[in-house]
């Protein structure tokens, strides 16, 4: 193997697919970077950690064709330190490889790359779906944080994605909230597969980094899915299982509504949770009575009331809420107005747009001691 | 006390004041800020560490004198994140404070003011000196980082700040290396400080934060030092004991010089180091030879050869180094060419400036095995 190429490309390259390699592995071949140039002129980098894969192809000037698996996070380092001029890569003996410039001459480990796993393409014709960059960047931030981070929890460390006729559905749930994203979306067949949150993560992360506007595209099999954004191909390993019913969770009748500016809800439950460390609750109250949304709490240090001025329509109502729950879910969003909708001071509360549905979340409440 | 303050004051003033606050220690009171409100319009607000206090005078509505210790980081926390508006705050009974905006209402518990340690003023006619901000700040920049971090070590924890009648030095060193930073000032008297790098360190970000161009002043005692950057006060207590005598251990002959492009010079080193972790080390080896300067470096992962080219007088030379030592140099100056002499493989080299001796750092070589 070997081949020059631009510093700036195989830099650039080895940031998106280094995504894909975990520090945490026991498998030595798994800190690596697999390079492979073919005498069509293009490099293709891959990195897997099994259960997400990334491959990127970029064009270098290849002089032999070849492989081999360079370490990822030294290799990276040294190519991200070099002066932006051409660098020539080249496989020597007992799979030693020479990094050169004009100034610099590093020669590195690395590994065979037949130990590499093979990234494996989707059987048969997987179904396609397109997906706006934008949009999907978006509902995976609207609801990714709201999934499970605890391993052991199974499913719902993942986040549903529902294909339905005319839309598409994300929802994340942890047990104490959940949160659902709704586009409009054509699409011929309806379907459904489970992703894990931190996969979905670090796919908004290169689609952060495309150059262009314009689509995914999402390929569908039984236990895999390939992601193609622009020349970066991304295989992830979708979590098994039937995913939760969530439909049935969402309350439809609720008693009391409360129309309230989304930035400064969001200021006043900050403020009011630097005094609501008891137990490592975050305990905040909610008390609405009139026009007037009140929010208290206390701890050793002192307690604290914020005011804010409402729209309500139905009964009065105390509630209380873990805060960090309720500051998630209004980070999430950037409606200038939202509408929280509950029933009783022990059902989850609701929190959607004023118009459609693009998104809705359930908070569950604390209990208060009456006292509080 | 009672007093009305802008939020934006209030929350920089304390900003600046929290920088003598010490999470680590024992004594309750230390955690805290003193807010003390005057007939005559002003809050002064203290914090101390015992070794550094730092006073800020801002202009307040006072309606009540008083005073009362405040937790730093709740009573800092809850001020920054209030709206940029009017901030009531009130004494109330069992020194509790009340913080009231126009929705916000926050009670916390404070601390009775008496327990405050008293921020003693210098006695007599102390001599003060003026310091051009800016070259205060580049002065402790260029110094502070070769200090003993190892608070067994005694007086190395400190900079040495020497004033003669024609020039102002600052002296840092800890056995591996050592920064003098030299600038012209006439001063009536010749004294010796020494200050704790660490809290120098706190004055420039003082310094730096500072609204207009000009002095700060240092007024000298015994024990302890003031300086006065705009309205804030800094009081710190000196380092006791006999500085090394620095100027003894720079060498004056040197047989071999280099003259070398700084910006080129760290670059290739910052990339050498990427393989010189053997034994935490940082081992590079530098070769001068005619006129190119080569560094290499090994580890089990690879090695690297660097090449630079550069003017050379005097003879070829090998030298081992801790690139840490190295870098640190390198990036605390911003000349474009830098001066590096050499004696011999185990004596100390000397960076300079090409004219003039604004600064000059000493490091000690590492000693390299032959088969290196």
């Amino acid at each position: 193997m070997k081949f020059t190429c631009s510093q700036q490309s195989l830099s650039k390259a080895l940031n998106t697919v280094s995504k894909a390699v975990t520090s945490r592995t026991t498998i030595p071949i798994l800190k690596g970077i697999l390079l492979k140039a073919s005498s069509d002129g293009t490099l293709t980098l891959s990195a897997s950690d099994l259960d997400l894969s990334i491959e990127k192809k970029i064009d270098v000037n290849v002089e032999e064709e070849g492989s081999i698996v360079v370490l990822s996070k030294l290799f990276s380092d040294i190519i991200r330190k070099l002066p932006n001029e051409d660098i020539l890569i080249e496989e020597k003996e007992s799979n030693n490889v020479l990094i050169k410039t004009a100034s610099s001459e590093f020669t590195i480990v690395g590994l065979a790359a037949d130990e590499f796993p093979n990234i494996s393409e989707l059987e048969g014709q997987p179904e396609t779906l397109s997906f706006d960059k934008e949009i999907f960047k978006d509902m995976v931030r609207k609801t990714s944080f709201a999934a499970s981070i605890d391993e052991s929890k199974g499913i719902i460390v993942g986040v549903l994605l529902e294909i339905e006729p005319d839309t598409v559905n994300m929802v994340a749930l942890d047990g104490f909230r959940m949160a659902v994203a709704r586009e409009p979306m054509k699409s011929a067949e309806s379907t459904k597969i489970v992703v894990a949150a931190k996969i979905l993560n670090e796919i908004n992360k290169i689609v952060s980094e495309a150059e262009d506007e314009g689509d995914i595209q999402i390929m569908l099999s039984n236990k895999k899915a390939v992601i193609l954004v622009e020349t970066t191909k991304i295989v992830i390993r979708l979590l098994e299982g039937e995913f939760i019913k969530y439909k049935d969770i969402i309350p439809t009748q609720n008693q009391t509504k409360v129309e309230v500016g989304r930035a400064v809800l969001l200021e006043s439950i900050e403020r009011a949770s630097l005094l609501a460390k008891e137990g490592k609750n975050n305990l905040i109250k909610l008390t609405i009575k009139n026009n007037l949304l009140t929010i208290t709490s206390r701890s050793e240090e002192g307690n604290v009331k914020e005011e804010i001025v409402m729209e309500k329509t139905g009964e009065d109502l105390e509630i209380g809420f873990n805060s960090k729950y309720v500051i998630d879910v209004l980070k999430a969003v950037s409606d200038e107005q939202v509408l929280m909708e509950f029933n009783t001071s022990t059902t989850p509360c609701l929190v959607k747009p004023l118009i459609g549905n693009t998104f809705e979340y359930l908070i569950l409440p604390v209990r208060i001691a009456s006292n509080y």
